[in-house]
């Protein structure tokens, strides 16, 4: 008899060059380079040709009219954003270019307003960005988003980076894969709760509520949104990222110092409240505040996320099909045995 | 340092009492009932019934409006069947009822027909053959396809359903699931190539050819397809149910008396080149048999296929979602470590 392990938890399932997650001493390393090496400093379109998949930013980043049409019948039914994306995904040929393209249009026809065209002389992250109200983003907004794309764009074997490497080991495409990937990232378990983090920084309103707020919180057992992470037990280093971005972008803004303060606060009682877990800050809180921070409204957030990690998962697309293997766990079936038809159920509930 | 299982052979990644495989014993339990008990008797909706996922049954069959959108575009270019499955699925709410009524769509969109609206007052499988010729099926051809539908509805831990439960583990939704699920479905490792292993018995044409093309083919190192089997080294206890549901359809018919005479013959060369390997008729060779028996087209094949194990892959989603478990494996990573970014680089492709 197998050992059952249901969550995969400690089961290798690939050998990969392309991220490495170590979280005991909060590093992640992209094809060689630290994450705090790579993400201030790399374009996206530079982490993309790191990540080895560079042909893929040849393609088209205009959409066949049919994703359009399918954008403008998930709006009519105020569809969630990834469900938009995931359909619009099914229906245009190129991922990797074509998500910032779905994302923003998808966005504008939420609120009514017309989709804008994408322009082939805007770098990647330019480009979606003008894309979602058609100003010419600064400098600094782009570099900004280029931070983010480049800090989230892999992260080990993540379940959506898993979806599309056990789709891809069937021999299916590309798209299959992608598709299956953004379903899996739109679940909560994975694609986080960026929103909900900086909810709490926009409920707590003033720094001098912060250490009320959060001690009510902690005292009525709520999980503080934006503190702690299953995989690093030290501080997750795409936070640092994030944070050094956020100020860059937001220094002196103040919401910038609200939630700073909000962190130092809730750290503080986290060791207070429940010593020796090390809970720290993690990846969505600086997202949600870097985001916020570009302008982006919060069904935005997992979105944007999925049109940097789009790169991840196709560079581990090409990596799973060198390998030529299918993916093929096995089950133990506790179920009941032996049971026998009786004929005259078949007889009574017969429709022709 | 942790062993790397890449195809995850071995490795038991959930409990299910939904089907079990035993694969030396040429055993195929759903929910209690072996498949030769189940299969020949019940409807497809009492298979459905028995997965524990009857409500699913009682959505729409018909598409809404943006589904028939997406299969006319697919159709203009000729995509692969499956891949307007995935598409349409990605913008149909009710996977388990609109499944036929897309693929038999699309399979007259492809020659120029329009669809056929499906009917209430018919049952699934009656449904479905009515909707691809819109003639009113006999008893037989619907017993024939019923068959079918309650042999392939489920088999353990396959890609496909693997893939269904790693997205649904994230708490995503069953549509995401199941469009991941048919993507994984579509590659040829996995769903598998009945068409070719009827284009095998076409080739040989008469059973007084069958022994010297045969011959030839094993000689020259080609792989028999319809024969042999990954997980089973006896006869797959499928292919017995199928073949006995083709001869009560076909008996008489001379391509079945040539497919059966080709299967003798492959049978007994298989073990004169290769003794004691086992080699038997798989469930691919009579899948194509008794499929085109019932008049569909080769590249009906899978999307038929995924008719039935959509059944399945929902009866999965529901017993994952039970478990509340992230499926999230680990990596080992095999690349360079700690480079470092050379700021020039940066300068000189930047685009703004």
């Amino acid at each position: 008899m197998l050992p059952v392990s249901q969550g995969l938890e400690g089961v290798v399932a690939a050998e990969t060059a392309i991220s490495m997650v170590d979280g005991e001493r909060g590093e992640l390393i992209i094809r060689g380079y630290p994450v705090e090496e790579l993400a201030p400093n790399a374009t996206f379109e530079q982490t993309v040709e790191i990540l080895g998949v560079a042909e893929f930013l040849n393609a088209e980043r205009e959409l066949p009219n049919i994703a359009y049409e399918v954008l403008r019948a998930a709006a009519e039914h105020k569809d969630d954003s990834m469900d938009a994306l995931r359909a619009a995904a099914g229906v245009s040929g190129a991922p990797l270019t074509m998500f910032p393209t779905i994302v923003a249009a998808y966005s504008r026809l939420l609120h009514d307003r017309d989709p804008i065209a994408p322009r082939k002389d805007l770098g990647h992250a330019a480009n979606y960005l003008y894309m979602l109200d058609g100003q010419m983003p600064s400098v600094e907004r782009v570099r900004g988003l280029e931070t983010y794309l480049n800090t989230v764009v892999d992260h080990g074997l993540n379940a959506s980076t898993f979806t599309a490497r056990v789709i891809t080991s069937t021999g299916s495409d590309v798209v299959s894969a992608i598709v299956g990937a953004v379903g899996a990232l739109k679940g909560p378990l994975h694609g986080g709760a960026p929103g909900p983090a900086l909810d709490m920084v926009f409920e707590i309103g003033d720094a001098s509520r912060a250490e009320e707020v959060l001690r009510r919180k902690i005292e009525a057992g709520e999980r503080l949104m934006g503190f702690g992470h299953r995989v690093y037990k030290v501080r997750d280093p795409r936070a640092d990222v994030l944070a050094a971005a956020a100020e860059r972008l937001l220094g002196g803004n103040p919401l910038y110092d609200l939630a700073k303060s909000v962190e130092r606060t809730a750290i503080r009682l986290l060791e207070e409240y429940k010593p020796g877990r090390r809970l720290q800050t993690n990846v969505e809180f600086y997202t949600a505040l870097l985001l916020h921070g570009l302008g982006l409204e919060t069904p935005l957030f997992t979105p944007t996320f999925a049109i940097s990690r789009v790169a991840g998962w196709i560079a581990h697309c090409m990596e799973q099909k060198k390998t030529g293997r299918l993916i093929r766990p096995q089950s133990v079936y506790v179920g009941p045995r032996g049971l026998k038809w009786d004929a005259t159920r078949a007889a009574a509930s017969r429709i022709h």
